[in-house]
């Protein structure tokens, strides 16, 4: 039971360093040339802001739950690390959410402030920057699963095991 | 000394609801009228989707804050209460992230997305945006010591009760 929960636990945390590797990649490699009214114009992630931020939270957590696959099963630091992933669950949050807002102005644009949608122009990239937010989803997900699962094998919040 | 740390975490929380009340407040009843180019403008937080989801992030928040001051402190309910302040937490977060990037857009402009900086033209709106940002980090933060605090009780990652 323990080492089927383990193994759950591994395999989670695998899928995860893909989630947000697979965002990091597809993110910083979205660029797409177009031409508008005879002007070039060259779209890429590092233009904004919150996509180079975007890059950064999903490349630091990647790194970190690299690290974390190898920490032995029976080492006393996996009580750290329920602290981490919450740190990096809230990086992670944040870097979806600045990229997410910029995205849905690239995609509808914001007629109040004259802020025109660019993904008419430029469509392969704004499907890059969807995969790329969809993927680092994902990893968001996971993160949330295991940290909830942490906190309910620390304190039974749903009082299951005890009455 | 459980006193001192019951009242504590009281006046913390209490804090977290000012600040997060204050956050959605300022943010609204944001606006402000302006005429560009003879042309008059108006700017409102619920003409950006992103300043509409932080309010509403920021009464849930709120909300919930409020609730959690009237739980008897023998309540068996705190173990929940880690949990939901960690979900809690992330929405918060979301919510700051979404309304930053978009803020960040209406003070900067993107030049490259031809979307131009508007906080020239509504000074006090931009203003007001920013104090209801601060507001609401501030909440974040003291929510973020609260849950490490949590994780802290209840594992101890740190090793400095148990080697």
């Amino acid at each position: 039971m323990a080492n089927t929960k383990r193994l759950c636990t591994l395999v989670l945390r695998l899928m995860a360093v893909a989630a947000t590797l697979s965002a990091a990649v597809v993110m910083a490699t979205s660029h797409e040339r177009s031409n508008v009214l005879g002007l070039s114009f060259e779209a890429k992630y590092n233009h904004t802001p919150a996509f180079r931020y975007f890059v950064i939270a999903n490349a630091i957590v990647t790194v970190y739950g690299f690290l974390v696959l190898f920490l032995p099963s029976k080492s006393q630091l996996w009580r750290l690390v329920v602290a981490l992933d919450m740190v990096l669950t809230i990086l992670l949050t944040s870097g979806i959410s600045a990229a997410l807002a910029i995205g849905s102005v690239g995609r509808h644009g914001n007629s109040y402030a004259g802020w025109l949608p660019i993904c008419g122009q430029v469509p392969k990239y704004c499907d890059q920057v969807k995969g790329a937010l969809i993927a680092s989803f994902v990893g968001l997900l996971i993160y949330a699963v295991l940290l909830l699962y942490a906190i309910h094998n620390a304190l039974d919040p749903l009082f299951l095991h005890k009455t």
